[in-house]
């Protein structure tokens, strides 16, 4: 994939990074992981610091000190994750109450553009309307009308489309038929790439692998497919296998910084008694600076006393894992159909429960 | 100053790793920032991870992950910071309430010494009793002479005194003549160095320089020389002055983790709304990684976000220009006392007071 800021190997992971930094890394070791493309968030930045403050102090690429693409979710997750008192959807577009002002926001169609090419990001997601899990069949053809209708806002919108792709959102709750519908109805919008969103919101396993199924062949093979939130490496897997080529997702970040961490033998919990003496690395498998230069028993003691210094070098530790499972994903495409077989085998490795049991002193 | 670990340039500034870590930074961080020993705190890892397990690890130096020397304060200091239902003094030692297994633990001179020996330190301090400020005069009489009578049973409990080195701590409050009868009586002992203690604990500065004045030249001078918690620039120039060596302050980590940066130009409260749309760098006479690749607009939303590199960059920064100051202080101590009363006027710039106004967004 070749955006304004570089080439993208694909299928690519995105780690997150909402606020203009992955969270305690700095960009180098981002980028020393494995990563190609960063994910941040305009409804974010909108905020805070502002997207009028980053064009002025030279765009999001600039400001965080990352040269590679970015790109930005536009903000209508976060009128999902939000629900309640503080967002209400209208026609319009999202309505937020700002934490840090306690003013009402409108984020349109029309503004969420205006944020993402003021950031100056590689491709900017269209405003989509992701709606509760439980919503009936009715709403979510009202909402997928509704996207749609701000899908096109959007593409009106555009004042910069050669330095910023748009992306639309396929979206159809977990109603196969809306969602390839909603899917043939984006691809006449002629767009630089699609997103399957509106996923990964607490269903089983099955039903976001059959939404994926239904949506992905309608999507062109040309253009990027992305999934959006997405997932273990299991997940990961088989999305690849249907043909999604970008992921992003919480995961290898989020789960660092809770002492939650992947190795080549699955996934262990740091915090677990039996870590306290041992003095091997987390991964003897893993050559990232985490592994090179700590025990198990010292990441231990750093997340017992909630030293910073543990979630950054856990979180260093679990992006390297996930990247370099990348280069295996990518490899096992090259190879073909089998390779990929064998590696969704492997990946239900990591989908184990955590033990939480024995995490004391 | 010859260790085990390494030589140390001084007058030499430690930064405080107390519980195995420098707060946010790695090992060669912390090294590259120019430091050449560090301080830790034998009383925080007896509690966690315990001096045992550290033993079982390789020691501190390995657990840590740091190759140069380190200093262990012995936990005197905690019975004052913790003072209250959960410490009691008594002959024997310190007795602490632990906040992990809310068991009562003593810390006997014996005790200090096996747990710093335990760690593998280069240098330990004797336990010592830091009494309140406004302990009167008799008080501090009774304590000088248990603070005596305990670093003679630290002397007596010493297993490994050819890999771990042993500081005496004078005390004796604000009285001069308790400070300099305590400091002959240590010397009377013929350790491997002396600290300055029981400072920096709310007194004015002329008070707190009056006691290292009678303190130091009673000391010999072919011994390392350690004002323990100190400090400002200033307060390191003016104890440079008088002789002291050795300097250990959480100033500079502490203050980076709240957004208050040491510059060239002075000190600076970053979340001030000026810097807002700052795109200089924190110092531009500061060759630090935070000063080469961000600017001062960036480091402010990363901190009003609480964005896990905000402290990060922040001590990376202070750090270096602590490190850099000791520089100065090295090569004005080469150059005479002129060049240090130089220093010393320009040290001045960092004793303003932050400015606290107007850091709302």
């Amino acid at each position: 994939m070749v955006l304004p800021h570089g080439t993208v190997r694909t299928p690519c992971f995105m780690p997150v990074g909402t606020r203009g930094t992955v969270k305690g890394l700095t960009p180098e070791e981002v980028r020393d992981a494995g990563s190609d493309m960063l994910l941040a968030n305009a409804y974010h930045l909108w905020v805070r610091p502002g997207h009028e403050r980053v064009a002025r102090l030279g765009g999001l690429h600039r400001m965080m000190g990352w040269s590679g693409p970015i790109l930005t979710d536009s903000g209508g997750y976060q009128a999902f994750s939000f629900r309640g008192e503080k967002v209400k959807l209208e026609e319009e577009g999202i309505r937020f109450l700002s934490p840090l002002d306690r003013q009402w926001r409108v984020l349109t169609p029309e503004v969420a553009v205006e944020i993402q090419e003021a950031l100056g990001v590689d491709v900017a997601m269209a405003l989509d309307e992701c709606i509760p899990p439980e919503t009936d069949r009715a709403g979510v053809a009202r909402s997928t009308d509704r996207t749609t209708r701000w899908l096109s806002r959007c593409i009106a919108a555009r004042k910069a489309p050669d330095r910023t792709a748009l992306f639309g959102i396929v979206q159809g709750g977990f109603q196969a038929d809306l969602r390839a519908a909603h899917a043939d109805a984006l691809v006449k919008l002629d767009l630089d790439g699609y997103a399957i969103g509106g996923l990964s919101v607490g269903e089983e396993r099955r039903v976001r692998n059959a939404m994926v199924s239904v949506s992905t062949p309608r999507l062109p093979e040309d253009r990027p497919r992305y999934l959006m939130g997405v997932g273990y490496p299991i997940d990961i897997v088989e999305a690849v296998i249907e043909g999604v080529d970008l992921f992003d997702c919480v995961l290898p970040t989020r789960s660092g910084r809770f002492a939650q961490l992947f190795t080549s033998q699955g996934r262990m919990n740091l915090r677990h008694s039996r870590f306290k003496d041992d003095p091997r690395p987390i991964d003897e498998a893993c050559g990232c600076y985490t592994c090179r230069s700590f025990s198990r028993a010292y990441l231990r003691h750093l997340h017992l006393a909630k030293e910073v210094l543990a979630p950054r070098l856990s979180t260093l530790h679990n992006l390297s894992f996930y990247q370099r499972f990348m280069d295996r994903v990518r490899n096992a495409v090259d190879q073909g159909s089998a390779a990929l077989e064998v590696l969704r085998v492997e990946a239900e490795a990591w989908q184990q429960p955590y033990e939480d049991a024995g995490v004391s002193e």
